[in-house]
């Protein structure tokens, strides 16, 4: 069983008690859409163990969540025909962290699209989101 | 030896051929700070091997490269006081990548600094790199 903090919404996630598109997941870690998609096909890889922050991390998580990303990367490269990828981890409300479970941000990119840090998360398109997680999934 | 391009200067700092102020280094990987920092700390980690990008990246040299980041993080934080971290790679021109050898950006944070992305690279203080550099290293 994966460690919880009863009050955090990614180890809701995680324990199934909340719905996520979740588009890959092995042992250590879980891949889900973010509900506010900064980019189409914008994913969230997290640990399942509840850890606050990169200095939290245990380093094997830290492995686990960096390998799926890339993963992901690569599924969001083939099959969006996404131009580039960014990947991203906010550690701390100074790094724009808002959500305390360790999460790496996997930011498909298009030539052109709009992206400038911070964005402002504003909610997505449901059937949007709903279409990308269909292409990511296995 | 790692695997080496020629008209690479992330290649030729590895190989000792182009100075950089490097703080961290291992088997795999090498840590060093960026010239044109985002912010006071601004640090690359990279592997020694060549490989362009995220997408090309062999996992173990993934895993050492993010481990190694953990750990500048956690100096970062510690020894300049710095609020909160961000780890970002960009694959590929259209996610902003410019030196095409595979690096995590290690970006200390502080409150209410200015960083935006994407940021337009300038040539920073030598002084102040030197000393974010020396406070960094082992």
């Amino acid at each position: 069983m994966p460690t919880t903090s009863d009050d955090c919404i990614f180890c809701k996630i995680v324990a199934g008690e909340l719905p996520a598109r979740i588009v890959r997941q092995d042992e250590r870690t879980i891949a889900f859409m973010d509900i506010a998609p900064a980019t189409y096909g914008h994913t969230l890889v997290i640990p399942r163990n509840h850890t606050r922050d990169l200095l939290e991390i245990e380093p094997e998580d830290l492995q686990a969540v960096a390998v799926a990303a890339q993963q992901v990367a690569a599924r969001a490269s083939e099959r969006f025909g996404a131009a580039g990828i960014n990947l991203i981890n906010s550690c701390g409300s100074a790094a724009w962290q808002t959500v305390f479970h360790f999460h790496m941000h996997v930011i498909p990119r298009y030539n052109d699209d709009p992206l400038r840090l911070p964005w402002v998360p504003a909610q997505g398109d449901p059937d949007e989101i709903a279409t990308a997680a269909a292409q990511l999934i296995g």
